[in-house]
């Protein structure tokens, strides 16, 4: 395992926050772990950590900032060193700042968005236990995802922002949109882990948020999921199908600020000698929506 | 990503290597990758290296060895020294050993059988290719796996077996069967990677193999795995069933030898920070087959 | 369509009247629709009728009867003259013996068992209407088949229970199991529907009661179902796997009386035109357990 | 079973013989049974009939007939009767009109459409056989459905099409769309089976040809039904959905010349007795498309 664990936390930024709280759990079927001021905290039924997604009251939506969790704190030094270097200024979030976390550092990434690393949170366990354990537990309610999977913003400089997760945060990108003749990275697929994505970019505007991708199983799962967003009438952009992209099986849809929210299924084990695929610009609408191969207007004028 | 990328290759001895290279290409679906003497190579489709399956005629079924693929040079210099520390006796196969293989170290681990890390494998890449790729290929054969996902081995002194993948190999231990008084481990699940595992020991006789497990995407494959077998009528040991321990979906059959396989669908994403789940002695029926909730006599006593 | 339209009831003899009900309410998940001195009254969500299944409190486990629905009431009359000049004995039950239920026949089929048909019945219908319907309800609990399917019963002179079935009650014979040498009848599977069976019988004693089928929708639904049976510590005789006969995938379990149910997927879409499909007695296994290819022993033994 | 068994086939019109023959082997994966002059004969792998699709070379795409399968010449002879009476016009194919079939009586229905009743054709079997079958054979290719579903037609006068299956051919309608007002049918869904439809009319001109639904198992046939469509480039209209109307699963696509086909799994058991669903005017999408919610134009526009 490298030093970076996972996606741990997306910060929202929700107009109606008692709406989005309903939304959250009844329909993406996440449970509340704590409130505070403007911030509700929730977590995946499968996750141990106090919270994946932090609720912020605002009166704009958008991503407030990510957080990857790090192993321990001697590779979060190491990384902050790095990050120095890479010419990011950096604050450090005091341990108070929000519910359940510890001391976490904080950058501008070079797409514009704010990134935090982090490895002191309050672990709160699952439902199932570690002792014996069920393999899920009684009473899920809605899509139920296992956990927050990965997370999807726009910018302008892919080349940059690429260099930055590879050679600083030491992801690995498994695979790439570029212009037909190569020279224009307008996607770019990084992993930390073995998934075969944990971020992703695409070409367009800096600082924006496209799309938070929640993990279910398998895709009778994405298919209970659209059948669920159609019972809570909610608009779905995506119907259910496969990406040629990490070869996934998902659909989209939007939370009530306009936040888009992904069920994603499967997706191949990526490891970090294995080749970037590269899908070029002429096929990109293949890569993204494998049946229709025809793009969906709003999937890229859409964000938050 | 750590230093250890994953369960690269088992070289399986087998009585009979024809029928052995028929069962592995025709039920199980690998492809051959060459042939040299008393070995022959293959691989499953959605894998870039050479070969992940080394079958070798040999007078008595088993496996020879396992090798775990290191990210590069330096990692494997790195874990050498801590494995001589550890107390192994390292050799170093040289390059002509093996088909399409570079340098490797071995070693004898605590339970006794034969590993090898490696980094200079021929990549020979996969009939979707790196561009624009399709999610799986036309004239796909038999159960046909993914990839080679785990294997579980038996030994008498899995404290020190486990010991040594988590101190000196980095891997993390996702779930342990224990006694119920908690003092002695009679199963230890360990992974290198974000899967559930991909080595594993249970209590038994040093230096035994226990079986393959091979990567299937999902519940219906494994049914489709299970009629396969019938249809070509190789002996299921188990039906299709649910493990507690991993949550993966599962069947386990017998190659020719006597060598048993699995077809492996689904298992958690884990994290290095995950708490280990404990499975006490009076369970462990119910972590092996969840549904069955009685052990399958065979499993513990048919070893190779 | 034919005369008799489906397998429209089952009545239980069950021990423990309430432990039945938690049983098929939290495990099955069928609701209960009426509760009059020793019978409990039962329905599948995707059910019109008032119930499909009666409980009926007793010191034997086993079927006081099965009930078919006819189409109509001169349908009924058509029928009730055939099988009396068959040779049963037929009684009318009246309309107040049970509750929502109008007339009924009732006479002892060839095998012993107790069989009614009926066409009077209260509809209740189900939660999801009949006016732009959803296609699931919300809050479903257990297992939640869409309904009941079919039964297993044991008799000893089956040509003759297929020739009732077939000549008076027209019915077609989908499959059957003879001897190898083609001379007796041990298995036969009956339909009255498109379905692959409403009705079997398997040799073994006269008027014994063998499973009681319900219907889930996918071999996923066939998981989940043996999951929720271990959750709830319930018995499960079979784990999930594929039937040869009918080619449905199927998980079997007790009844907290020993009343073996299963849940049943898929399974093809049989037409009277179709030929018998014939299972020699030396595949017998193979045709009832499709990937285990022998028999489990409590399976031919344990009767109600 | 009543008296009409199934829909049995179809003769479509195409506009390339030798390309559709292409498509309708390798892409659906039909087998040829029979060429003679412009038409060639293919069957799915699961039916037992000589043919259910008859490509038949042609200057304009849309279907010649459909042709329903009669349980025998009584009931041919008692329907020719009472089609006669309702007002249509019939004719007498002869024995020699077309391979492997008898004689089969045809005439106008109220939309414009010919119809075809027959009972005697050629029965071919399966390559599973009848004598301990496998559930599935070696060698399929492509989508490989079971069989021949249903098809959709457009006309004008819903109410007296409805009326003529429900009255003269003894259907029964399970759903139906109208306008809010309820006054006028603009779908109709009908049955002579337990399936959820096998004929079905939208509202639009007469004697034009929608689509020929094919049977899959399961959601994840569907996929696989997509992922193929797109491997060989060929157009689809709609990606993997629910259907509302039937709950069926779904994805529509394009024969070379232009003819819509569907893969269609699951949807429910429908029963004589059960009440019509009805779907308002002002819910067709949701009817239709249940996770979109909005019509797809071409739906409605490209017949043949």
């Amino acid at each position: 395992m490298g030093d970076i664990l996972r996606i741990g936390r997306l910060e929202l930024r929700v107009l109606d926050l008692e709406k989005s709280v309903d939304y959250y759990t009844n329909v993406i079927g996440l449970e509340v772990t704590g409130r505070e001021g403007d911030r509700v905290y929730l977590k995946a039924w499968d996750e141990y950590d106090h919270h994946s997604i932090i609720l912020q009251k605002s009166d704009q939506a958008g991503m407030d900032h990510m957080g990857f969790k790090v192993k321990d704190i001697y590779a979060l030094e190491k990384l902050e060193k790095k990050i120095e270097q890479f010419g990011c200024t950096l604050t450090r979030s005091s341990e108070n700042t929000r519910l359940a976390e510890g001391e976490a550092i904080r950058f501008k990434i070079p797409t514009g968005h704010y990134m935090e690393l982090y490895t002191d949170i309050k672990q709160v366990g699952t439902r199932v236990g570690v002792i014996n354990p069920h393999p899920w537990p009684d009473g899920l309610k809605g899509i139920a995802p296992h956990r927050l999977d990965h997370c999807l913003l726009t910018g302008d400089d892919l080349e940059t922002a690429t260099r930055f997760y590879k050679e600083v945060l030491g992801f690995h990108q498994t695979e790439r949109i570029t212009t037909v003749d190569g020279e224009v990275t307008i996607g770019s697929f990084l992993s930390c882990t073995n998934k075969a994505h944990d971020l992703a970019f695409v070409k367009g505007p800096d600082a924006k948020f496209h799309h938070a991708g929640f993990y279910v199983d398998n895709w009778y799962e994405v298919l209970k999921a659209a059948d669920i967003l159609t019972k809570h009438d909610v608009q779905v952009e995506v119907t259910p199908t496969r990406h040629g992209i990490t070869r996934g099986q998902t659909t989209y849809f939007y939370d009530p600020s306009g936040n888009r929210n992904e069920a994603f299924a499967s997706g191949y084990i990526s490891y970090a000698d294995f080749p970037t695929i590269t899908w070029t610009e002429d096929k990109i609408a293949t890569g993204i929506f494998y049946h229709r191969r025809e793009m969906v207007e709003t999937f890229s004028t859409s964000l938050t």
